[in-house]
C-alpha cells in the first residue's frame, strides 16, 4: 500500500494556458527540472506538449537526456551549462546548453557540430550572483568573439514573487543594458512570477515552473491570498490500521503527546521518507473525506498517526485513505507550516509515492 | 555534474559488527526500508549480507520484492503487514509479513501456502499507539486461534534513544506480560538504541537501522556528545562556477544577503531538490578541502552559493567539489541545524544524487 500523488493534467494544462495568455505574443517554456518539481517528468511533459508547449528547460544534462527520450521533438535547454567533454552528449541528444561562463562560451564556440537551427543561449547574472556571465564578461564576448546569428540572452529574477521589491526594476535595467551587447538576440527574463510583473519584464521567452504546478507564484504571507493558478495535485496515503485506545496512551516516538482511552487513531502508510515533513508532527492535518484529522504525535519514517476521534463511524465507512494535499489544503498551506516554499514540499515527495495522472 | 553520496562500506560493516557485539548471543536484523534510509538498498544490503547479516526488514511489500531480487537467500520481514490479496506476492517472494491486526492474523492463518520454515510474526503495540495488536487482541488470539509453532512476537520502543525515559521500563513490562500469551515464541523489542539499554531489553532479535548508517542512536542534544558508531557517508556536490563580484551584490532569491565587491562565490550543483534543506540558507556550511565555506543566500532548487572569500587561491587549486556531510560535519550536525533527526536528512536525499560505494 503506497501513498499516491495524483496529478490533475487538466488543471496543469489550464495553468499553462493561463500563463500563455499573460504572454500571448510570445513563447512560454516549461521548466521540468527535478522530475518536474517532483510531479513526474514523463506525465507532466507529455501533457504540456499536448497543450502546445514546445520549449522546455531542465537543470542537468542527465535530465536533458531523460527528457529527450520522452519528447523527441521539443526544444530542451539545460541550465547547468556545458562542461568539458559533454559536447557530444549534448549534440547527440539535440540539447541546448545554457552558457554560464566565459569558459563555457569558449567551449561552445570551439565545437563545430552544434545543430545550426538551435540558438546559442547565454545566461547573464543581473543581481543574484548565482550562475551566469557578468556584464563585463558579456561585453568582452561581444567585442572579441564571433558568435552564431541565433542567440538568446537570458537572466533570472531574484525577487519576482514580490512585485514591489526594488530589485525587480534594478535587474530589468541591468538586463536591458546587457542586451545592448547583442541587439539582435532574443531575450528571456521572466519566470512564472515575472509574468505577473509589468509587460516590459516579459521579453521573447518566459520560463514557467511553479505556477504550472499550482504553486502560487506570488509570495503572499496572507493565508487567504488568492492564487491565480489552479491546484494540480492531491497527495493521499492509505489508512493501514485504525485503533481504538483501550487505555490512556502516548502516541508515537518520544511520547510527545497523550491521548485518552477511547480515542480513535488512524495509522497512515506515509512518513517523512515520503516527503511529509517531521515538522508537521502534532501540527499538520489531513482530510478524511471532508473531515479534518489532526496529525497526533511525531511523524515516523513510514507512518503518520491521525486523531480521528471526532469523526463519526458513519463518516469513516468505506474510507481507506487520507488526503494531505488537495484543493482545501494546498502545497502552499503545507509549505507555510514548514517555514518553506511549495517548491520544496513538491521536490521532497519521495520515490515510494506513486505518481498517477488524471 | 551531479552530487554524490559516497557510502563507506567498511564503516557500515564496522557498525554492524559493533551492534552485533552488543547483542552477541543473539541475532541482529538490518532495517533497510526507504531505500536503506536513502543510502541505496542494493549497495547497503549486499554489504551487510557479506558482513554476515541474514535477516532484513523493509516497510512495504514493494520494498520486500525489490530486496528479494537483491538477496535471494535472506529472511525478509515487511513491517506494513498483510493486506487483502497480497498473500500470493508474499509467498512468491518468500517474504514474511509483520502482522499488525487481528484481521491480518486471520488473513495469515486462512492462507495455507506459507513456507513452514518461516515464523509467523505478530507485532504488538506496547505504548506508542502506532501499528500493532493490543494486549487484549493478542490474548484473544492466543485463546481462540491455532497458530504455527514458529512465532516471533515483536514490539517497538518509542523512547529508546533517551535511556532514562520512564517509557522504556513501562514498555518492557508490558512486552513481558504480552509474551506470556505465547511463552515459546521468540521475541524482538530493540531497535539500534535499544541495544544501548540494559541487556533485558535485547531478547532474541534486535532490528537495527540508524546506527548501521552512522546516525547516533542516542539522543544527546549536546553537540559534542560522542557517537558509538562511525560516520558512513560523505555528501559532496560539484562546484559548477566560481565568481568574483565586481560590485556589491545580493546573493540568491529574495536578496536576503549582500556581499561586497571582491567577494568570491562558489556555485555548487546541488539544491533542496537533492535534499539539502532550504532551512540551511545563510546558515549551513560546506567543506572545501579542510576549509569551511558558509552557505550564502537562500538554497535554490538545484544550486547553492558558498562564500569562499576567506579561502586562498592556493587552497582552491584543483578543487572541483564541496562536501556537505563528512566526518567533520555529520548527518546529526546537519539534522540539529534543521530541527530534525539524521534519519530525515538521509531519507530526503534525492534521486539525482548519485550513490557510490567505497
Amino acid at each position: 500500500m503506497r501513498p499516491i500523488l495524483t496529478v490533475n493534467l487538466t488543471a496543469l494544462r489550464n495553468n499553462y494556458i493561463l500563463l500563455k495568455s499573460l504572454h500571448a505574443k510570445y513563447n512560454i517554456a516549461s521548466v521540468v527540472k527535478a522530475n518536474a518539481y517532483g510531479l513526474g517528468v514523463s506525465g507532466v511533459s507529455l501533457a504540456l506538449w499536448e497543450a502546445g508547449c514546445r520549449e522546455f528547460f531542465v537543470a542537468t544534462l542527465d535530465e536533458g537526456v531523460e527528457l529527450r527520450a520522452i519528447l523527441p521533438n521539443a526544444k530542451i535547454g539545460v541550465f547547468q551549462g556545458l562542461f568539458a567533454g559533454e559536447e557530444k552528449e549534448y549534440t547527440l541528444n539535440n540539447l541546448l546548453p545554457v552558457l554560464n561562463s566565459v569558459e563555457q562560451v569558449r567551449r561552445f564556440l570551439a565545437y563545430k557540430s552544434w545543430n545550426s537551427e538551435n540558438p546559442m543561449i547565454m545566461h547573464i547574472d543581473t543581481g543574484m550572483a548565482r550562475l551566469g556571465l557578468s556584464q563585463t564578461e558579456l561585453s568582452a564576448i561581444a567585442a572579441s568573439m564571433e558568435t552564431p546569428e541565433k542567440k538568446i540572452i537570458m537572466s533570472h529574477l531574484a525577487c519576482a514573487n514580490t512585485p514591489d521589491h526594488p530589485k525587480n526594476a534594478e535587474q530589468l535595467a541591468r538586463f536591458k543594458e546587457d542586451l545592448q551587447c547583442f541587439p539582435n538576440a532574443k531575450a528571456s527574463l521572466s519566470n512564472s512570477a515575472g509574468l505577473f510583473l509589468p509587460h516590459e519584464f516579459h521579453f521573447d521567452l518566459a520560463r514557467t515552473g511553479c505556477a504550472l504546478y499550482g504553486i502560487n507564484p506570488l509570495d503572499k504571507n496572507n493565508k487567504d491570498s488568492e492564487n491565480a493558478v489552479e491546484n494540480v495535485v492531491t497527495l493521499s496515503a492509505p489508512i493501514v490500521q485504525i485503533r481504538s485506545l483501550d487505555r490512556d496512551e502516548n502516541i508515537g516516538y518520544g511520547a510527545t503527546v497523550a491521548a485518552p482511552a477511547g480515542s480513535r487513531i488512524a495509522i497512515v502508510g506515509m512518513g517523512y521518507a515520503d516527503g511529509y515533513s517531521r515538522l508537521l508532527g502534532n501540527k499538520g492535518f489531513a482530510y478524511i473525506n471532508e473531515h479534518k484529522a489532526p496529525v497526533i504525535g511525531r511523524v515516523s519514517m513510514d507512518l503518520i498517526a491521525l486523531d480521528i476521534s471526532k469523526i463519526s463511524e458513519e463518516n469513516l465507512k468505506n474510507v481507506n485513505k487520507a488526503e494531505f494535499i488537495n484543493d482545501k489544503q494546498t502545497v502552499d498551506d503545507i509549505a507555510r507550516e514548514c517555514n518553506t516554499i511549495g517548491y520544496e514540499i513538491f521536490t521532497s515527495i519521495g520515490a515510494r509515492v506513486k505518481r498517477e495522472y488524471v
